[in-house]
């Protein structure tokens, strides 16, 4: 049988793996902690939805869903790393790296190379197709976050402040959408989901 | 706040809805049964790696991704029906044409409009777009199956040509994925996976 067939079929057997990496947060009513399988749906979802806020950067959509469909399969090898625990933070670049290049290495040589720069891309975030991905990345733990009393929030070290800075991709780049994550944290707070 | 976004909000807060919809196959690993959010992020990736059997057709690759991202959000209402249960099958045409009114009213109209125009093209399954993406929507649990010993196949009245004809779309359009169905066929009635 083809032998190129057999190395993809074998990446998208490994790659189901994805669903059981959970992620610091949980899914609406609290049942269980979300996994990252459940959060590339999500964020891919929202870019079509959200699409019209970013509509005057010409952007390429295909790119960016294509990003965030993949963009966190490196988390199969190196983990979810809690974006509030600086510790954590400091090697992960370099576990990331890795990860990918072990994930994508299982997918023919032309396909593996287009994986590996569009997972750079994001993870550089520098183009508008990336920067576009990453606001999808951040609102949506955010909204679950907010609709589940601060899931998240309620870990130590975790202050509006720092939930504002996480999100502030989204301050430039689409202004209505940071409306949204003001008046939220405002109302968080309020409610005691969020410390000041 | 901007009436449209507090749609598109909550639209996004329901869907979240689809992670608790559990489908008859099981992750690989047997550990619990998929959901309907894990099974949709899955065919994406399938469409972005499998792409190259369906390059000759010229479709648009975006169309395709936003189909299999919002098919199964219908059965957040109608549930998830299985596919070798005849009776339940007699009317889910209506149940989720309901469903789709019924969720996809949450967004404002024009998005509301473009996004059950789309699931009408899925369901109907005529287009190109639409049978590459019903391609997708068999295979995956189909592999799925194949690689947990059968888990669904295991139940009353699967027959390997039930299963067959289940996955026979991808004959004609896509003959190298179709030769892997085949072998793998073969191979679970062998092993005892699927009854012949």
């Amino acid at each position: 049988m083809n032998h190129e067939l057999l190395k993809e079929i074998n990446f998208i057997v490994e790659i189901d793996k994805l669903k059981k990496i959970l992620r610091q947060n949980a899914v609406i009513g609290k049942e269980r902690r979300e996994n990252d399988a459940e959060h590339s749906w999500h964020i891919c979802v929202m870019a079509m939805v959200f699409w019209k806020y970013f509509e005057q950067y010409k952007a390429n959509m295909l790119k960016v869903i294509k990003m965030l469909l993949i963009h966190d399969l490196v988390e199969i090898y190196a983990g979810d790393t809690f974006c509030y625990d600086d510790k954590a933070c400091e090697n992960k670049k370099l576990r990331e790296k890795e990860a990918a290049e072990r994930i994508f290495s299982l997918l023919p040589k032309d396909i593996c190379s287009r994986m590996i720069s569009l997972w750079q891309e994001f993870d550089e975030c520098t183009t508008m197709e990336a920067r576009i991905a990453s606001c999808m990345d951040r609102l949506q733990p955010f909204i679950l976050n907010y609709h589940t009393q601060g899931f998240t929030w309620s870990k130590p070290g975790v202050t509006s402040q720092k939930v504002l800075k996480r999100n502030e991709i989204l301050k430039e780049l689409a202004p209505e959408l940071w409306e949204y994550v003001l008046n939220a944290v405002n109302d968080s707070v309020n409610k005691g989901y969020l410390r000041r």
